[in-house]
């Protein structure tokens, strides 16, 4: 279908019915005001449902105008601003944001049974003398089996292979009102030299699992001791987490799926590759 | 430590050398923007690192001002643009934006071995005829665990309990730049009258499991089928998924780890409770 043009903008029709409109050029909020009042109610006659714009950074003196004509936020990264307008005079199936940061940890464990650790120079373990497992925060378009990985290597030199998240927590209101999503990992170290070059890392070495669990930090806080408990049970063979079985969704994008493909008969990765 | 006032706005001290502001009244943007540039020279003397300022949406005369004073998007939310400021010339520990949402599909079987299904009056499954497990979003600050409980509720009537996650898949990109965790999860039902009120479903049934799995478009889609034979496999007893763990933070929060509980030779929450 093609688009109305708008001058200094584009104009996408999305697959709900909607409008995508990105500002592009810049321009004054009057000449915005007037050239978005006109495309309102084409949109309306027409029957369009949500409208969306994009509204990048540099282009904020646009802002006021667009509330003015009764858009609202829906969500903002560092370099623009998205709003929103649903037209229909229905409850609007607008999807909501983004609610959720994901972070990882990395237990990495060698064939001596001792576990990667690192002290950090700040936040709330910085000068405690805690030894804790490599962790951070996934990227945007990450994957997590990737992201924990990287992590290690960033914090520690060590090199990785993935093999199962052992256990996730969610935990809410962790940063203004913002979910978070932890997955513990176990990985298989492919390098033992440490090298760590990371300024939030001040000191990182192997030690043994046991020295690892017995830190008063660790025994004293549930979480982590519970945490502790489920990486000392995978190391006596006792427990099984969630590994990554590479898979293609309806719409054809590649992505993982975790599961315990032990407790499948004939593991999925297998007769996918038999298939 | 006492903070600044500024007529107009709140000022707080956050925990990591940093100050938030909100703007409270209404001002002209001339006004805002004097404000802002006295705070940020007295700020910048007292060693602040991050500046936040919250801007409701009824202030967004002042979004302008704020940018050009050298302030980034962080995040936004329906009612509000939350921008930032980082004042040290070194790197930002500015924490990242929400990336993910979260969805949540349910496998609910009675002891029939019939599954309880949905056929959803639009979007992609609208008028195809498919039977599939009702689905939804969590919503924001919602356990999981809570979110695919009352999903099942509003689609369908039936009360459950929950079991287990048996696995999640990560996507990217499925909305904007966001991407997305689904949870397919495992419950137990407590009633068996189907009673569907939400306008998104068309129909709703128990259906032999059998019958759902045999269903082409969950044969022909990899993704699908992988799930099917996932609750397959836990029907007949041979799979274990993730159980969820109340436990707390070392902040004192209440969370839920989910971890694999059966493998665990005296289950965590068992320990817990003998504690």
């Amino acid at each position: 279908m093609e688009g109305e043009k708008i001058e200094g903008m584009s104009v996408e029709e999305d697959k709900f019915g909607g409008v995508i409109l990105t500002v592009q050029n810049p321009m004054d909020s009057d000449s915005f005001a007037s050239k978005l009042e006109h495309s309102m109610s084409l949109w309306t006659q027409q029957g369009k449902k949500g409208i969306w714009i994009n509204l990048p950074l540099q282009h904020s003196n646009l802002v006021h105008s667009a509330v003015k004509a009764g858009f609202r936020y829906h969500h903002a990264e560092s370099d623009y601003l998205m709003l929103v307008y649903w037209i229909p005079h229905t409850p609007d199936s607008i999807p909501a944001n983004a609610s959720h940061r994901l972070g990882v940890g990395a237990f990495v464990v060698n064939n001596k049974r001792e576990v990667l650790v690192v002290q950090e120079t700040s936040g709330r373990f910085g000068g405690t003398g805690v030894w804790k497992m490599p962790t951070g925060a996934v990227n945007e378009g990450e994957d997590i089996c990737d992201a924990v990985i990287r992590e290690v290597k960033e914090e520690t030199g060590v090199e990785t292979e993935f093999v199962e998240v052992l256990a996730f927590r969610q935990s809410h209101k962790s940063f203004f009102q913002k979910s978070d999503l932890f997955f513990v990992c176990m990985l298989q170290p492919q390098s033992f030299d440490i090298q760590s070059q990371a300024s939030e890392i001040e000191a990182t070495k192997w030690m043994p699992v046991e020295d690892y669990a017995a830190q008063p930090f660790v025994q004293e806080n549930e979480l982590f001791d519970f945490i502790a408990k489920i990486c000392l049970s995978k190391l006596n063979d006792n427990y099984t987490g969630f590994s990554n079985v590479p898979t293609t969704t309806s719409s054809g994008k590649k992505t993982y799926l975790y599961l315990n493909n032990d407790a499948i008969g004939s593991h999925l990765l297998a007769s996918k590759e038999q298939a």
